[in-house]
């Protein structure tokens, strides 16, 4: 609720532990990944976003006195400790997926390279950032890919969970797809358009609906939507929004967009009723916008029934992400510094080997079909390890290793995705603007197969480890499954 | 950083309507009441929450130059209308239903009394703020409940929504009856109890499981929870955790709570195995904490089939109320006073019954069984009406009339439950504290019949309307259908 610093905006027990290291006089460098296990809303793919307030967040790091105070009071943290918190910044490393890229489960798309104890504090609170966002972005590529180039309006503020979940959501929303948002503090805040027109008690204030209708079209000739649902629609809100359209024209102005909004009812039915009215009446070029708990699946079948409407209103199922309200984004250890400055890779088991991490070092580089530029499949592997692309690639799934594809040389091109963003505890990125992001979101979409963008069942983008990674991995579950 | 107001967390339709008001020359005293429809999750009864920070927010409107400046960029409000919003506060009344109190659907829990202008702007936030909290209040209630007397603890931060979804999350949990919160930053706003102990890393980065369960003993023999799920929990992490208590009772170590933690495999069969194991080591006063993906459901399970959990930690479930993520309160125009002072009734018709909105300046009574201190039935009724306890009340459903019941006089007793908290713009309320919140809540519960708090197909609470309000109600449904 307010833009504070976030430094106490964290799980207790890092702190535990973090006292925990101190005390033993551990404070060796790192590798901690976050990374996500299944695409929201079974999705062929999410889109990250959040990495600016990371940024802010990490920049911001810092323990007040008040903080130190009240940490204190918890009789549970040594004045040492204590202590050492009051001068504690932020010395890492951070590399990230840039903002608006496509992303595909089991892949670090943020990298933590600091001491331990620094690496473990800001665990929570990147994940809160990089999970809201990235599953508000996500959920909004679906509405948006249902609306098949219909204008899709973030309108969720009033049921977002909580102001930033309305204002962050309403970023997210902005690098998903979304063309505009009602959200003003959004609007003010991140530069990207704000829209809407009015509600019923608007038209309820008024003595009758067309007054309420003329008193609107009077003031907002650039943009005037007129909410036909009041009292009834075909019978009473599209003939007074038509009898307004008229009298306008005949007092001579002229309308830069106008049209009306379907807010209740069956809205294939209602659309195409309202479309013949407004035609018929000569108002062929006003846009029917629609909105009422809309969702990709809903938009999808309005679509299919051939609704008459341009543009959508879309609140509580896109701002919650109503049917998968969590990303599951998690922070794994991956490798721990020896003396001689070498990360030496470690594993974190399972039962399920679905949810076994990939140890070590990594980054990744996304294969590209030369010929069409649509993404092949992602490698994870070492840092260091180098590809010609004009020799042959071979792929193989990590866990069904059988399954396995050769690239021939020239006929791929890689790209690596992981970026830095903080050298020594200094930023050395520079966050696009939200529009900018939003456009390079739309860009890594175009680099998708169909296929990977269907709503239902889409086609899954393999995410392979390289032939080193695999081995050190293997090597470890052998070395474990030993010792137990 | 610092505090940010939050008048521009709104739609933009409420700016666009106010402008309209004021060109208008329209600026009446209005009611707008918020109510919801359903309670979350199906559930018996929801959990009001979020008014101390809708208190914040009224008190802090205010649009500064940077406001001013950003809306008059948008090119659609004219320099009167600006002029007007830099000199804008709320001037009205606000009357709510205090925090922790069990509320139930179509009942006003917090109505706006002001010029239309003011009370349109507020919208949007006051419905943000209140859907927010009183969701996950309503949410963790219901886990409490199927915890049967467990403590639960809230650790959904990673998971929330952003920032605030982490931090007014946790305030909701604790008001709806969780234990403490693993959130610092909840723990110091809020001054509630902060829990939580280690990760998977802390085990991960020292040489073993044994080492790090010691170097953790002896660091914090208050609270010494130790997670044992890292390599394999039965042959592993339970006989380690043994091992460990076993020295330090050797070495005159004496914990003030210890145990361990479960946090993956199944929980009803590892927490029996190691409950045996536990007791037959001579630790049988030692907990076994459980966490991993929990939520009402699975807890209600595992307690019929003897789980030997004594403490349950919730994340993603309780945080983001997974299987219902969003809490429908709307905001509705109720009344528009007249040059008399008087309040004329609005009502907003729907082809649906359930959503016909009930006119007119109301309240609530809530009626309870003299005998039990039970809730009978919710009471509305307009503001001014009186009821003698002493004599006979008849209660009628508004939608089948027929359903009646009559409560002889002297059996019952009556509360108004809304109460004012702003008056002509000053703030007459002091919110409890938190603690002071949840202590209410438990109380509030209390007056519920079990019938109520059960998780599948709870008895309803009836929500009746007074014979005055239900004719006025009637009368302008009359009307409007006449008119069509």
């Amino acid at each position: 609720m307010s833009r504070r610093d976030l430094t106490l905006l964290t799980d207790l027990y890092e702190l535990t532990m973090m006292q925990g290291y101190y005390e033993q006089g551990q404070n060796e460098t790192v590798i901690f990944d976050v990374f996500f296990r299944q695409n929201p809303c079974n999705n062929g793919y999410s889109v990250c976003a959040g990495l600016d307030q990371v940024i802010d967040y990490i920049k911001n790091l810092n323990f007040t006195y008040d903080d130190v105070d009240y940490l204190r009071s918890l009789g549970i943290f040594s004045e040492d400790f204590l202590h050492y918190l009051s001068g504690f910044h932020f010395s890492g490393d951070i590399y990230a997926i840039p903002e608006g890229t496509v992303i595909f489960p089991k892949e670090p798309l943020l990298k933590v390279v600091a001491p331990i104890m620094e690496a473990q504090l800001v665990e929570t609170a990147i994940l809160n950032i990089i999970n809201h966002q990235s599953l508000i972005a996500t959920k909004t590529s679906r509405i948006v890919f249902a609306a098949n180039g219909d204008g899709i309006m973030e309108f969720g503020l009033r049921r977002a969970q909580g102001p930033d979940a309305g204002l962050y959501g309403a970023r997210a929303a902005m690098i998903g797809g979304c063309v505009g948002t009602s959200n003003v503090l959004a609007g003010q805040l991140f530069d990207v358009p704000v829209m809407g027109t009015h509600a019923h008690s608007w038209i309820m204030s008024f003595k009758d609906e067309y007054s309420a209708f003329r008193a609107y079209a009077e003031m907002y000739p650039d943009n005037c939507t007129l909410l036909v649902d009041t009292y009834d629609t075909l019978k009473s809100g599209v003939p007074n929004a038509i009898r307004v359209f008229k009298e306008m024209k005949e007092e001579g102005v002229h309308f830069k967009k106008y049209g009306i909004r379907l807010d209740s009812g069956d809205l294939a039915y209602l659309s195409k009723e309202a479309r013949k009215m407004l035609d018929t009446a000569g108002f062929s070029d006003a846009t029917i916008t629609a909105s009422n708990d809309l969702d990709e699946y809903l938009l999808h079948d309005l679509k299919m029934q051939g609704a008459a409407i341009n543009s959508w209103g879309v609140g509580t199922n896109l701002i919650t992400s109503k049917d998968c309200p969590s990303f599951g984004g998690v922070y794994k250890l991956a490798a721990i510094q020896n003396e001689d400055g070498e990360f030496i890779p470690k594993i974190k088991i399972s039962e399920n080997t679905e949810k076994i991490t990939n140890p070590g070092n990594k980054t990744i580089y996304r294969i590209y079909d030369k010929t069409t530029g649509k993404v092949k499949a992602d490698l994870i592997c070492f840092v260091g390890e180098t590809y010609d692309t004009n020799e042959d690639l071979l792929l193989f799934d990590p866990i069904e290793t059988w399954k396995k594809t050769k690239l021939p040389g020239g006929s791929y091109t890689m790209r690596e995705i992981l970026v830095p963003v903080f050298k020594n505890g200094e930023c050395v990125y520079k966050s696009p603007s939200v529009k900018e992001i939003a456009a390079y979101c739309r860009q890594e979409k175009k680099t998708l197969w169909e296929e990977t963008k269907r709503l239902f069942y889409p086609h899954r983008v393999y995410v392979d480890l390289s032939q080193k990674l695999y081995e050190v991995k293997k090597s470890l579950l052998d070395q474990i499954s030993a010792t137990n």
